[in-house]
């Protein structure tokens, strides 16, 4: 049966996790497979995992029609809080510690269930729309099971966790817990949610810094990460203030982090912009991955991370568009176009190419999560997580003699996205989303945000 | 008469320069006046000019509905070369020397009147798709009547010069012409070409750079654009390397262009990336404008322009794309997103707000190229150039409470440009271009780049 992609779409996401056959026909194939393949190929698709790459197989249950098209792995984001989209546009032109003081902390103080939710949901049409298949998050200090039923009903791969805040500062006593209560909501998470959904969603202990937490929360968190096999996720390095208070508080974050035992573990930090040779080695020698976020990073003036360095010496680097008020998007074509453009001025025109950058946001992802062998590229016995990028717009031509990989990471943008695959699912056809009602999500998605912002605006708290 | 607004288009286009009345009914209008006004308005045109804005009118010959989109001032970029849209993706991780000589004159070398033709075309309807309605174009030195035979015949409005190059080097003279027939060559083509098309083309001498032109040709070039009123647009101070070895060779470019006169006509120096304090005052007081081209400038390694302070200092800076292969897109919303975020690293979060960047894309390139009573922002009694963009994309929500400038800068993509007016001619409506077949110059600029690849693969020049 040969169905318009859209139909296709409804049909087959009746079927949670791809159930049956699937053919991707006629598409050329950026495999991102160790030998980093492009071939035109089609790909045969079984119960949500690919079975045949190049197929030769004729006919499936259903076949997508990807003739002029491009097929890619989903994209990988690992830094993202989609608990913060609702606050986009609300919080420009500040420095990420005025940034976390005037605007996030209140706001997420002010969060409830169903906003917290409507704020996922928002971030995940988005994403997904975008061509990202697969969110490492970091959410807010409560209501992350709104977070995780968002995901579950949306189907996009996720790896969250709740904030945890124990160490109450002036700026962040509003939004802070103690010990005990952050310990036992993220273990009553983990418990619920870890390897739910099928194996699609994951839980991630995320301590939000290493200020933000006691050694005592670190040290549990560490056990109990440990113990359950989950990512540890956290903020390091991202300020340079930041960054100069604590040395005279027992070093630098990345050293901080290594003296208490996180990098033993499987940890994932985000930014890692103020960090010198050795933290660059502290970080690659024990398989610590850093989620780069060129966005955010210029966009609170952070910095410029050290990644053509930090993957010279062997640094796991993928890449996230952070939250959407320091962004303003999740766009994953503007992070990789961001990322192979912003190192060359210091380190020359040759750093950072598009193939890199690519890696980073495909297979280098999966490897920050520990997901390798199941996402990240095209490989027989993977996940089928495939977008199909459009090649019709006038910013993709001329095609001929033209690396595809450069077209994606200098040229694609996230309206090109036509078709996108989780777990053989397919949630994307022909730009349209198959199973959400886009318009329904945005409109409760401003609804919480006129009662959110009404709440901070009587709190008193948002300057 | 209330039509669809393709439909519409397809009707208004038939009379160029856009005779009969028009009604924009019902956006957010975004007027960038001197008050940088946003108002909820209707926008009533007539041939060609913006009558009334606000207006009361509630009929015209021909109604576009705005509802829930934003209107837009067309957005102008002052730098670009649309003769080399066909070599986009063929000369990726070179810096700007580099880049050149290997890729940038054999390429334009083997340039035909067709392949420039096809080139043009291509890189315009890139342009017109993305919101962009003026242009201040640099071309090869040969064939620049096919750039303005394209740009005649698609209706985008420019300023536009053929490359003179008439100081021969190693790398250069594959390209380079003699003094007299750079001159006499230019000098037949303002000729033919400045005020042309109802005004809506201008021309432009376009001496290629400090170092690329003899003194000679750069007098006789300064006395004519005097004589002519026209610009004079060129590269300066783009690489450190090149403007070291300028160093002993008689100034810095700016020095040098200030010294032979250059600075007291009508200039604009794209790029301005290593300037020191005292040439920032130069460009400043001599009313010289600066065209800002972030991606570029990140491309090909060349650095940071030191654009808060030439703001700051007064210096007018517009913004530009530069051509396809440094890029890789002639996409003002990436422009746009790179100015407003590449500074804050080294200046902090509150420069460069969104404000000041689409000051920089809409009035301040219209101050560029002398045209500020003409374009630049909607106001009455200036011509139609108009832009809506559609606001349901997730990656715009919320949007109660967000200034739209933001939005505009940080959020919105090319993508969303539904509808494009110049002089108030639709060329764009819905999304689909009113009178060109974007398929056809697709498929015709691929033809042309098979054509000069194989020219210059046979030549032996390329790398």
């Amino acid at each position: 049966m040969c169905l318009g992609a859209y139909e296709l779409g409804r049909l087959l996401s009746r079927a949670p996790g791809g159930a049956g056959s699937l053919l991707i026909r006629g598409g050329l194939v950026v495999t991102m497979n160790p030998r980093r393949e492009i071939m035109s190929a089609d790909i045969y698709v079984e119960d949500g995992r690919i079975a045949e790459i190049p197929s030769r197989h004729t006919a499936a249950d259903l076949v997508i029609d990807a003739t002029g098209q491009l097929v890619l792995p989903g994209l990988i984001q690992t830094h993202v809080h989609l608990c913060q989209t609702l606050f986009r546009g609300s919080a420009d032109d500040l420095d990420v510690v005025e940034w976390l003081r005037q605007r996030i902390w209140p706001l997420e103080q002010v969060h409830d269930f169903t906003s917290v939710y409507d704020s996922a949901r928002l971030g995940i049409v988005e994403l997904l729309r975008g061509g990202t298949t697969t969110a490492l998050t970091i959410e807010t200090v409560r209501h992350t099971e709104a977070v995780f039923m968002a995901l579950a009903e949306t189907g996009l791969r996720a790896v969250t966790g709740k904030a945890m805040m124990d160490r109450l500062e002036v700026a962040t006593e509003m939004i802070g817990e103690t010990t005990e209560e952050s310990l036992r909501e993220s273990l009553a998470l983990a418990k619920e949610y870890h390897q739910s959904s099928g194996g699609r969603l994951g839980y991630a202990f995320c301590p939000r810094g290493p200020r933000n937490c006691t050694e005592e929360l670190w040290d549990s968190v560490i056990a109990a990460a440990m113990e359950l096999g989950t990512i540890v996720h956290t903020h390091a390095a991202e300020n340079f203030l930041q960054s100069q208070r604590l040395k005279t508080d027992g070093g630098t974050d990345i050293r901080y982090l290594h003296g208490l035992g996180a990098t033993a573990g499987r940890l994932v930090v985000a930014h890692a912009v103020w960090v010198d040779e050795e933290e660059i080695a502290l970080l690659a020698d024990s398989g610590t991955a850093v989620a780069h976020c060129p966005s955010a990073n210029m966009k609170l003036a952070s910095g410029f991370a050290p990644v053509p360095e930090m993957r010279d010496r062997g640094v796991i680097v993928g890449l996230g568009a952070d939250g959407a008020p320091c962004n303003n998007t999740l766009d994953a074509f503007h992070e990789m176009r961001m990322a192979a453009l912003i190192h060359k001025p210091r380190l020359g025109a040759q750093v950072m190419s598009a193939q890199e950058v690519l890696e980073m946001a495909t297979i280098d992802g999966a490897r920050s999560l520990g997901l390798e062998l199941e996402i990240g590229s095209l490989e027989a016995g993977k996940r089928a997580d495939i977008i199909l990028l459009n090649r019709e717009g006038s910013h993709l031509w001329p095609q001929s003699n033209v690396d595809p990989i450069v077209q994606v990471v200098y040229q694609h943008r996230a309206s090109d996205v036509s078709t996108v695959l989780v777990d053989g699912r397919v949630l994307l056809a022909d730009g349209e989303l198959t199973e959400l009602d886009a318009d329904e999500i945005h409109a409760r998605a401003e609804e919480s945000a006129r009662r959110v912002f009404a709440r901070v605006a009587a709190s008193g708290a948002l300057r």
